[in-house]
């Protein structure tokens, strides 16, 4: 039996999902005990003053002057201290029979959203925001200049029931070798629609559910908030721009305040309806490689059938076996009801109108 | 806004997913705040005397001479008393745009293992596990009659963190008008090997994953316990039977036992190795109308290519938002770690003996 250290890639050999064994990460049976929700503030390695207890800092907003990994920041980024995926690792991909797997090559970040324990997204300046939303634009250009990475996730865990393991306000970064099966899919779907209509399956929704309200919970100039017609979970959100881009860098600046703005009100919609719940927040934008002709991944024009967005779900219910086992999804509130009822939250706070 | 009560069965307008909409199991946001560990005793509509509490009985394993619904039987069945998919709604496949529904139609059954609260599957006789074995069989058979049903999930959720919403111990029952996405997958999987190579893959696995020890958990003369080569989970198993054959409802008498104790040591080392963990089981067997031939999902010679197995996944880790997003799983403990772990636990109690 080995006892490696280092992660790795593997692909099921039935089906087409690769998961990473990051064997450094936990260890022991025993390390499985429910733990109570993180809430230490005092010695938290995220705060203002404690910048010697991360990884060194890859990227930060500072004040002039002030050197990296002292306070004075904004946003600041570290590698995740147990990094799933490292860049040291190797890309070599190896087979044993039927079974695949690759070196854990990736990078895994975490991006600190404020020097203060308590200051949640939801309640932050829309300044603030602003300058967050800037710095995921940051790291995904850096990133993509390195062309071993094939996709970057952006990802935010709220409360321990979402998995975040420590309750200072952060968002996670994990840039993969390969490009994930959902992000395949939605692209071979996205594919399929634009070929036969020569026309954006993204857009086309957007057009369609916003034309009716039943499942428009918010918008803007620049965004639409649709509660799916197909949702997983109670309550799940997504957030689309309303013009049509396959990746989040394309946005102008005023496109990302109104991004700012929808993100804010929905994130206190949240809040509010839901008794500040645990919730998962993932932007998915387009991969980096398959837009490269001569990429063995090259999709051709990518730009005229993707739609970059965001999914948002709140973890409310649990997932069960008929679940895990099927990839088919039991949810007890009809997406009608969640847009009706986050809806008249917004309502009652009548600072947001909705369309 | 529809305040709809009825199921409903969506399809994503962009993936091969479905979710069932079942509005009347859950409603308003205050409906989510967590629940403790449901561990009432008295009053649980599952345990011996309380039968008029649940919906009537549709199958039983009782003393002779006893009636149904009334006290005197070994393994009950009753329909869910929410149920998420009844056989009173229509099978009507309709369209809006490019949004897919169809009714609710399937059903939804609950299979109460024992009329005694606390006797958990790991803890009962092997007679008592090889009876609800039966039990299984007897459903799969008595619904397969029934062709509108195209497949049948057997699953069982033990303690709340993996869904259970009642601790008297319980297995349920979902057949469903389409083939859920990760069978398609499998059954697509395994029909591209055979064509290939006139093998089951499944066979392949496990004589390629049995040569070595690495993986193998437990063993007997009809099933091998696997610890997958990518498993999503932490100390996620998977119990093939040897022979192969493709339906559950294929084992012989002799077979059924080894099965039965094989769960049983497999719970119990789960049980021990982790402090009693909450779980997920799931039996995989083929659908029922792809061996149909005329049916629009005809996949023919389904016997020669698809293997029954069973999907086991404690829940110690909670799923993130990368996960959510991308189908891509972060297991924290390497699949030959868990399978040490076991083993060890397993050799402690000495009078299991591996291969």
């Amino acid at each position: 039996m080995s006892m490696e250290e280092a992660s790795e890639l593997r692909k099921d050999p039935i089906l087409d999902r690769w998961v990473i064994i990051a064997a450094s990460r936990g260890k022991r049976p025993t390390d499985f005990q429910p733990t109570p929700e993180p809430e230490q503030s005092a010695g938290c390695p995220f705060c203002g003053g404690n910048e010697g207890k991360t990884p060194p800092e890859i990227y930060a907003v500072r004040d002039p002057g002030t050197k990296p990994d002292t306070p004075g920041w904004e946003v600041r980024v570290v590698q995740n201290k147990f990094p799933a995926l490292t860049i040291e690792a190797s890309l070599r991909r190896s087979g044993i029979g039927l079974l695949d797997r690759m070196g854990g090559f990736g990078a895994h970040e975490v991006i600190i959203e404020t020097p203060t324990h308590g200051q949640d997204l939801s309640e932050a300046p829309l300044q603030h925001i602003n300058t967050l939303l800037s710095v995921f634009r940051a790291r995904l250009d850096d990133l993509r200049k390195d062309d071993r990475f094939r996709h970057i996730v952006i990802f935010r865990n709220y409360k321990s029931a979402a998995g975040a393991s420590l309750s200072h306000p952060h968002t996670q970064l994990i840039a993969l070798p390969i490009v994930p099966l959902f992000v395949k899919e939605k692209l071979a779907a996205a594919r399929t629609h634009f070929r036969h209509k020569e026309r954006c399956i993204f857009c086309d929704l957007v057009e369609q559910e916003t034309a009716i309200p039943d499942r428009v919970v918010l918008s803007n100039d620049h965004f639409v908030v649709l509660s799916p017609f197909a949702a997983r979970f109670p309550f799940e959100l997504q957030i689309f721009p309303r013009r049509h881009m396959h990746d989040y860098t394309m946005m102008t600046e005023e496109e990302q305040w109104g991004f700012a703005e929808i993100m804010k009100q929905t994130l206190e919609a949240y809040r509010h309806t839901l008794a500040d719940p645990a919730y998962n927040m993932i932007l998915q934008t387009s991969p980096t490689t398959v837009a490269r002709p001569g990429h063995p991944e090259y999709w051709g024009t990518l730009a005229s059938d993707y739609h970059w967005h965001v999914e948002l779900m709140p973890r409310l219910t649990k997932v069960a076996g008929f679940e895990w086992g099927t990839g088919f999804y039991i949810n007890p509130v009809s997406p009608e009801q969640s847009a009706h009822f986050l809806r008249e939250q917004i309502g009652h706070d009548t600072k947001f109108a909705t369309a």
